[in-house]
């Protein structure tokens, strides 16, 4: 039986492990995701690994609006999770997907998302293994959740997370906010801001290019949830390290900068989707610049701050003015259902 | 800061990125899942395995209500992808975690739900490895949806899916319909049957025991949702075989069937969490199920049916009067959020 994808909605039965459930992956997911491995059927992928030594990690989305400027929450799963295993040093290979639907969603939008992933995962190299499906009642989800787990190779020997030193330089491949002004320019029908596209991407290119460059790097972070603020507050946190960043280096579009000042939101703290800072020696820092740069997601890739010797491990903002100020922890929620 | 565990609820907050995300995440999760991996706090996992060959899962669980008899949707978060690996052949060893929290939901619950995670997990020897939070506003969820992946290793060489043959013999490690008319009878009111509890366990050493002592088996799944009849029907439509099973070996307790008389439900399409069903070729299942046996989780382990050569590749029933019929596909939805 053919699923009416151009008209039909997801019910309850899309859920219930019978014929609706199998037409809608069959229909949908098997025929978007294609791939001998999904193909099979199994409740289980198996997988030749190229090594033994893997990341592993998994990531839910949530974002609302499900569609903005730059991306959907299809494609930001798959970059996402992709982005997490490439902060570690590894090569993403193979993801998992996990659907909550919700009653009454529309089967041509669901189409669209799994369409904008398969697209993600075939643009990056990624294959989409394993999946599952389960529908809640209206009123109990949201349209659409995903989860997505990825598993990549790691080629080095050591996790990439190594104590920085003072004087380490800070990097970030360029300008902030734009998925945090993205969304909520969308939410608060903000029509000056409706040229920023979230810069959602998969960074595991770049990231390869740039632990080549500079093999020291101490650490990697892609900058989401809570910004750049964010990664800077649990590095400072976890390695015992003050930081501190120069408000004149930060690479922020004139328009983040004007959504910003409208809505009293801060760009340190906007999510990031495309977005890796890393921290490197001063010596390698140059030919990690040089190779960020020539590649087209590193294009406005600077210098942003150092790593202190500060006792209390603080990140402090050298202001425009000359000034100091705490960069701390968010304290609340910025915006929900960022990412 | 100390979370207030006791009488706090979740906000959003806690899905923030900022502050609060990680005390939650230190104070509940952290806390409970506690394991050098976890400790490291990075976006991703690495992990040394033991071998090339993987197997990798995914399952969502959406299950209400989510504390029932027979456990609650942390530990059944974590036997379903326990059994999804075991399944296929793969001995599960690394769990990840993505929940999905809506605003309100008690801290408390929270970490009845976590402990029961981790109380599963460290029974079934296998460690919850990298983790996720996300929280949505009220109304937009549903308390807790949980996410697991996992990942197993493989000991064979080939995946667990050879076609079957006419005369080979299915087989069931106990009583069906367990998990479903708990879940049921606590949504109902049923007070007679609550003396039901869900058969959710980890199956991985029953399998292994199985694939040692019958190394010929065919193919195995776990009878989730939609029940022995989803199986059944799944496996007739992709390796174009007929199957026919006997009513009179159905291991199916007094309770549950008079809960499916009472309320229109047929234990064949029942949800289970804890059964495993084997295709084995008959000059290995006396070896079987003299294994099965062995085993506290296979002591009710019985032949239920055949593989028939049948044409049309259909699922019957031969009933207890004697006469046959067709066990088709779930039409609709028997019981919605059952895992």
């Amino acid at each position: 039986m053919k699923l009416s994808v151009q008209h039909g909605k997801v019910d309850l039965y899309h859920g219930s492990g019978g014929r609706a459930m199998v037409q809608l992956i069959d229909q949908i997911f098997l025929r978007e995701f294609a791939n001998p491995i999904l193909a099979q059927k199994n409740d289980q992928a198996l997988l030749a690994l190229p090594g033994k030594r893997i990341a592993y990690t998994t990531d839910s989305y949530v974002v609302s609006p499900l569609f903005f400027a730059g991306g959907d929450i299809g494609s930001l799963a798959v970059h996402g999770t992709i982005n997490d295993l490439a902060v570690g040093g590894a090569e993403p290979l193979y993801l998992s997907v996990g659907f909550i639907l919700e009653e009454g969603f529309p089967l041509k939008d669901l189409r669209r998302i799994a369409q904008s992933m398969a697209k993600a995962a075939k643009k990056a190299g990624v294959s989409i293994v394993c999946a599952d499906t389960k529908v809640v009642e209206r009123g109990k989800g949201d349209g659409v959740f995903i989860n997505t787990s990825g598993i990549g190779m790691m080629a080095r020997e050591q996790s990439l997370s190594r104590t920085p030193q003072p004087g380490d330089n800070i990097i970030i491949n360029g300008y902030i906010g734009d998925h945090g002004t993205a969304i909520i320019s969308q939410r608060e029908n903000l029509s000056f801001a409706t040229t920023i596209a979230s810069d959602s991407a998969p960074l595991h290119e770049l990231t390869a290019r740039m632990l080549r460059a500079a093999p020291s790097i101490r650490c990697m972070r892609d900058a989401t949830r809570g910004g750049v603020a964010a990664v800077l507050n649990e590095w400072a946190d976890y390695f015992k390290i003050g930081v501190l960043v120069r408000e004149k280096t930060l690479p922020i579009r004139q328009q983040v900068q004007s959504a910003c000042e409208l809505l009293g939101l801060d760009p340190l703290y906007l999510a990031n989707e495309g977005k890796v800072i890393a921290i490197c020696p001063d010596d390698q820092t140059e030919a990690l610049l040089k190779a960020m740069h020539s590649h087209p997601l590193g294009q406005k890739s600077v210098i942003i701050g150092q790593v202190t010797d500060d006792p209390l491990h603080l990140v402090q903002l050298e202001t425009l003015m000359g000034g100091q100020r705490l960069v701390d922890w968010i304290a609340g929620e910025q915006l929900p259902r960022i990412c």
